[in-house]
């Protein structure tokens, strides 16, 4: 069946980072892949367009399917392979709400990071201002506030919606880029151990970003966040 | 059942009008509910932040469980009422990849529009440039010609994804938004036919935002997309 799926992926993105660790946990490992570079503008390239018209990472085909938006692909894998490897939806309409509610606020979490690790890339210069940079950056902490609170509420050591489901699968890249970008340990308690119980997941540590490994310094652009 | 339901909503706002529409399609009718005024801030006020901590509508609770997010709230629905009313997810792997997907390019399109008709809303006076406005339309324009060429592709007079799913359930609010603030009839014939052909679906006819309907003339910000 691995064999049906492919995927277009960068480095170091969330969204395909989300969707390698589904195909993991769904044991779907020996599906075909290809490493593109950012850098060089490959996610623009003709072989991505023909799959996604967004020019965007991930690009995920499974047979004649195509599932491009990580969210979606992640849900999708867990629907067409159910019974195989971890079950990522669990029973209880309790577990489920607060996992559909977590997943998309993972997307909230993704727009908020980025708007302040890429605000200089999304804004043409003669665009920026202070205040601009200030306000995201206080948004962002405000997200991760929240997040704190969530983890706060529930059991200790826990994922974030009983066992570890989808929404783990698409906020654990979120949280494993805030700290790699230098968000401090000390002022999100509840995130640092939420990622330490899970970095050596075997899913995510197949799948970490290859780049990520060999310096394990990031950046400290959320340092004093 | 439909008892254990409350919803705290806002007129006029896609995300809210999603839920209300998936709520009719599952034969919940009957379910608690009150309008709030964001004009006068309703949405931020204790009843709201006591469900929703980012003060925001929707806020959905059924029994104990609250789903605040409007895809998340839908997909929650869906699965917890599945044999009732229409069946909202298809049985199909094609079907489902098309309908994830659509379901998440959703709220990119939610976005988008967000980013040109609330620019004056988001954006302060003295961060406000001409060039951000130009560059915001015409990524929207992109996003809505990316539709077009995605009804295009389906069937003629067709939904999103096979029959009438989750993702016309997130979508369509999004598409009547765009020709309520004045989108062109002509420049996006499949989008108008879509919104034709969805607008006196009786889920969607009762969910109508009650104050778009004394004037049928909406805003005209979108005319010249």
């Amino acid at each position: 069946m691995a064999k049906s799926i492919s995927l277009l992926w960068g480095a170091g993105s969330p969204p395909c980072w989300r969707v390698m660790i589904a195909l993991e946990e769904k044991k779907l490992q020996g599906y075909k892949h290809k490493l593109l570079s950012f850098e060089r503008s490959e996610h623009k390239s003709q072989e991505v367009l023909e799959i996604n018209p967004r020019g965007q990472l991930p690009a995920l085909k499974h047979g004649d399917n195509i599932v491009n938006e990580s969210c979606a692909a992640c849900l999708y894998l867990e629907n067409q392979f159910k019974p195989q490897g971890t079950k990522l939806i669990p029973d209880t309409a309790a577990e489920q709400a607060l996992m559909y509610q977590r997943i998309e606020e993972g997307l909230i979490l993704t727009e908020k990071l980025n708007s302040v690790i890429y605000y200089e890339w999304f804004v043409p210069e003669e665009e920026r201002h202070d205040s601009a940079v200030k306000r995201n950056r206080e948004a962002l902490a405000t997200e991760l506030k929240l997040w704190e609170g969530y983890l706060q509420k529930v059991a200790a050591g826990s994922y974030l919606a009983g066992g570890f489901t989808l929404a783990d699968v698409i906020v654990f890249p979120n949280v494993a880029y805030a700290f790699r970008f230098g968000l401090s340990v000390e002022h999100y308690p509840k995130l640092a151990k939420y990622y330490s119980l899970l970095k050596d997941r075997p899913s995510i540590k197949t799948s970490w970003p290859p780049h990520w490994l060999p310096s394990s310094q990031g950046y400290d652009i959320l340092r004093d966040l």
